[in-house]
């Protein structure tokens, strides 16, 4: 496994493989890396020949007064991590090698980009986008694979990839939980244990969506006034719960197959994300 | 040579094409060729082993109330021009082929995209950079070729390729002008013989700001009042004169070598461009 720092080190090695006729997957990460990055690394490697996995925590998609300083690095674990995996190669560079000092040019989906978790974070899209962006263009990827824990991003990286008419094969793979059924993240080192024991309200919530769809609920605004007593009950503050149609991302007012329904909640400073589609 | 209207049919040819080792040379336009357009085919031409020149008059760059709709189009007489210079692909999408109903999905290169011409056409280049790079991701060329009458447009396409990390090399081909000095541009044919002969004043004043360099003339202010009442004089209604640095596009005080001398002159309804680096 290699680990690589620059972007025209990355793009050489990849070349010379494409000329070799391997399929190159990609994972982007932002590291600190837990068993849902895993879960990517594993689908990718089933599909690719050759697998890159990216650690990059990008400046460009956290807001002036986010977790960009204190997210949690831990390159030499996630290093070990993804030797066990089968990967090839890391690359991991630096903010002053992906960004140089006047840069400005971004892509951004413009109106998927306001939506859900981008009402309270109005630059973070785009920022992911940028970042994803740069990296198909420095490491040539045929399929990426990205988690639908964050399921509007995912959403927004394939439509980018489909107005842009790139080339890369985007597949998503399953959130993974913890035993009490709270959605796997890196932000949930931020929890303390009584926080930790109350998030668990936003998968549990997502759950009873679950159910209540199932006995025949169909009332958007019953539900959501539902799963927000839920959580505020447990202490949590809620910054958005969306019911959505899962393609076009428009709020719709009956649940149905095909209903996303996704949210944000605080507990303390930490905002956690979670959805399901019914 | 082809004629390509479709996005797909394009890329696979294009794959074809890299398989057996060509360089790929592009030239964008937005048809109603004239020379200008022919001398950037030509450079094109002697850098690469297949050259795609693609006609579009593309809609994002327009303002709602600038000329999209009255832009001129001669497709038939563009394809007998280009057949004489050798060019192996012409790609000529539909408005409907390059953006799908919800588009939404720009690249911006955000503060150069706001001076000079972007001032008064706030959505112009995200347009073209947009435009740009989707014909990049769809075509791959190796070269690209634009001409240095839109000077802007050049410096920001060369960021964007340089901020997204593209492997496109971009070229630029000089002014290519009437014999009295009027920069070549498909909007010239708007101008009535009276703009006609009075636009010459922009490649005039433009002449007379390299003859009062040569003498010493060194105060940007100064220099700015003289072209500007120069166009006055000759009916012209001034979009904006901008001395910057050619790099950077800041403005300098004092002009020197590498100093841009640019402006946008409106005849009319018709507004025209043109530019000169000391």
């Amino acid at each position: 496994m290699r680990l690589i720092k620059k972007v025209d080190v990355a793009s050489r090695i990849v070349a010379r493989v494409r000329k070799r006729g391997k399929v190159i997957g990609l994972v982007p990460t932002m590291g600190y890396l837990h068993e849902g990055h895993l879960s990517l690394v594993r689908i990718a490697r089933k599909k690719c020949g050759y697998l890159i996995v990216s650690i990059f925590v990008n400046p460009t998609q956290f807001g002036p007064k986010e977790d960009f300083r204190q997210y949690p690095r831990d390159l030499k674990k996630d290093l070990s991590m993804l030797r066990k995996e089968g990967v090839d190669l890391v690359f991991n560079p630096s903010v002053r090698e992906m960004y140089g000092p006047d840069h400005q040019t971004y892509v951004e989906v413009v109106d998927w980009s306001r939506l859900l978790c981008g009402a309270s974070r109005p630059i973070h899209f785009r920022g992911v986008t940028t970042v994803v962006l740069k990296f198909f263009n420095i490491l040539q990827p045929d399929i990426a694979v990205f988690g639908r824990k964050d399921y509007q991003q995912a959403a927004i990286i394939r439509k980018m990839v489909r107005e842009l008419n790139l080339k890369v094969n985007v597949i998503t793979g399953p959130v993974v939980r913890e035993k009490d059924g709270l959605a796997m993240s890196s932000r949930n080192i931020y929890l303390n244990p009584g926080q930790r024991q109350n998030a668990v309200v936003i998968s549990e919530s997502l759950e009873w969506v679950r159910q209540a769809y199932k006995k025949g609920a169909r009332q958007t605004k019953e539900v959501r006034t539902r799963m927000a007593r839920m959580i505020r009950n447990r202490g949590g503050r809620i910054d958005y719960i969306a019911v959505v149609d899962k393609d076009t991302l428009e709020p719709v007012k009956k649940l149905k197959k095909g209903t996303l329904v996704a949210l944000a909640v605080f507990f303390g400073r930490t905002r956690l994300i979670d959805n399901t589609v019914l």
